[in-house]
């Protein structure tokens, strides 16, 4: 599939911008983003299951009912969870949009991400907003400086659009998203906000994303703790001036593809930039009895905290894999299944059968100095099939989490 | 419960020894125990989950079938898990223990710890089976000789023994334990050998330990990487001259107050030498609606690696005690929540009705300065209760699991 520049401004009738208001004080980073559509659009989003809720995914929920929505408001810096005023200031943060761009506030998507538990106040983004209505655009520029503005302890920007052909009409579609720490989506990652200039049906484009996620954000983990906050969402504005997406046809199938291209890049990306990660480790297994047994087995074996040591330590310890297998509470043949490790510098069998194999000490250090390490595991010769991405464990986690709030 | 000095050694007719056979080329450190009861033993035993299982945990179920035993036999350096030969060299232990002290070997219980998947020789163990047999003792530094003999990456040495009185007959009961990575334990912890001389039928001796485990062992987790091999059994010899134990009598109570006194203080002990740890974290759950609400509540906080970071780091961030309980997957009320952090220094109210608090943040860092941290959390008015013990993430843990082959 065709990438293309642009992010979140890529496809037609998308504005964007991102300033800094002051949310934290003595920061200076970009914290309040805005994205809004020329037209009302079909909107879908999936959200953390997490039981403590942050205001903004709770109110989200309840304007995404409709399957509609106009614009995205997003601050970082604050999560407004578990804050006595919270919905009071999500809410707030939808009139903001309303006030100065004429937006039914249930048509707005409100999303915050940073400390949770912290006093808040909408006094910041209250003073900035003009400034912020101000800065749309639908330049690269202004996808890009939505993108900073949603950005935590992420040390890369995340964003991709990507160009396909529905019914002969060109269509874009692009996202930004975020997300390093408290990684571990359960139906969403942390942020993902998406837009689209093709024309589907509110029931397709939920089912669609819905289904996506199982394979791509859900099959991400940084360090096993699902978020209060994870929030995916996407609009569609039919501008591309499509036939709308009403069955589950061939179109719907090239509106997916182009879903799967830009939710697995950017969530391939959040992995590779989880907090204090040095590298990106992508765990594929093969063989297992189905599909939901692989996905298990793989993401057993990236969320263990010894096999993300191990990575860091470029230290080729079969057990550590084994041992994570074992422990993931679904069915394999233990003595069926071998490990091998790779990456760009080559790959190196660790085990086979079941038992752990003498291998090159120095090629496999070789192999585990690349940036991105890939564990294939094959466990017998069923059909299941699943990959899933994370990162090592290094000081810098420890370091960034020792002392996150200040 | 009276403390006693003796380790495994303080009940009647136990002997043990540890020494050192050089299963890792290059250590010095003891590296192979030996417990022996002067006569055969009612014995019981917990065993790991975890599918991939070691070769010692496969023979030692088996030999446990019959519900005796008279010796142990435990090697560190090596977990003797797969590996092609595993199963012959923990048959070889069995013989090792039945050539030199005449002991069936099916009533011998093994078991190995160290690196998975690394080929192994019972070379060094058929070298230095005599010196080991020669050196059992029934003095308390015997029993401290096993105990460092099964160490691995574990700090300190983990004993303890307790008298109690049954039928107007003085008991002893004690124990020796390892435990300090790829701890979370699920039926039982890395290896933990405890040895009795009261008389009890193997059914209930069974019985009582496996209810035991739940409320200690299986609520540590360092890591939540539930390891290949753990080994938790009792050996009760009855020498003490009771009269068995055959019912769920007032005995049967006595002998389980021994029992969760041995194995509260180990597991207790076993968190807080967790792989780099530098604190202990005691999590108490009150106000659930039933135990298992309030286990599953606790074990998710002791396992978040946030929360772990954040303790290392002093930083008092109620968010991320919130989030954890969140995505514990099961049933709270979020509003009738509340934190509190304590330690020997004082305490901190950080959370109150699901809400963060502001609080003196100089009192916070007071708090969380000392060794021993409490995480207090009340989530109602329910009468589940749940205690679960963990230990801070550090930049140690990622250095010793770095490079833990070499």
């Amino acid at each position: 599939m065709k990438h293309i520049e642009g992010g979140i401004c890529a496809a037609k009738g998308f504005k964007a911008s991102g300033i800094h208001c002051g949310i934290r004080e003595g920061r200076t980073k970009r914290d309040f983003a805005l994205i809004v559509s020329e037209k009302k659009a079909a909107a879908a989003g999936v959200f953390t299951q997490n039981l403590v809720k942050g205001a903004p995914v709770i109110l989200s929920m309840q304007n995404l009912r409709d399957g509609h929505a106009t614009a995205v408001i997003c601050n970082s810096g604050n999560a407004n969870t578990c804050n006595a005023n919270g919905m009071e200031i999500a809410r707030g943060m939808c009139e903001l949009v309303n006030r100065h761009l004429g937006i039914d506030p249930e048509d707005v998507i409100v999303a915050s991400t940073g400390v949770i538990g912290q006093e808040m106040s909408i006094g910041p983004m209250a003073m900035g907003m003009k400034e912020l209505v101000d800065a749309l655009d639908d330049t690269p520029q202004a996808s890009k400086d939505a993108a900073e503005a949603i950005m935590t302890t992420d040390t890369k920007l995340k964003e991709i659009a990507v160009e396909f052909e529905i019914g002969g009409k060109t269509c874009k579609m692009g996202a930004i998203s975020k997300g390093s720490g408290m990684i571990h989506p359960n139906m969403a990652t942390m942020l993902c906000f998406m837009t689209c200039d093709a024309a589907i049906s509110p029931a397709l484009l939920q089912k669609a994303l819905s289904e996506n996620v199982q394979d791509t954000y859900n099959m991400v983990s940084v360090d096993r703790d699902t978020s209060t906050n994870d929030t995916l969402t996407i609009l569609c504005n039919g501008m591309a001036e499509n036939d709308e997406i009403i069955d589950e046809d061939a179109d719907y199938e090239e509106f997916k593809k182009a879903l799967f291209e830009c939710t697995s890049y950017l969530a391939r990306a959040t992995a590779a930039d989880g907090e204090g990660a040095t590298k990106l480790i992508e765990c594929t297994v093969t063989g297992a009895k189905d599909k939901a047994t692989a996905k298990t087995l793989a993401k057993s074996v990236i969320c263990s905290p010894l096999v993300k040591a191990m990575i860091f330590g470029r230290d080729a310890n079969c057990g550590r894999v084994m041992c994570a297998l074992g422990y993931a509470g679904v069915p394999f043949s233990v003595k069926d299944t071998s490990v091998t490790l790779r990456s760009d510098a080559g790959s190196v069998l660790v085990c086979h059968n079941g038992n752990g194999l003498a291998f090159d000490e120095d090629r496999a250090l070789m192999v585990l100095s690349a940036d991105e390490i890939y564990i294939d595991i094959s466990v017998g010769d069923g059909e299941g099939t699943a990959t899933a991405w994370g990162c090592d464990l290094t000081y810098d986690y420890v370091k960034i989490n020792g002392d996150y709030r200040t």
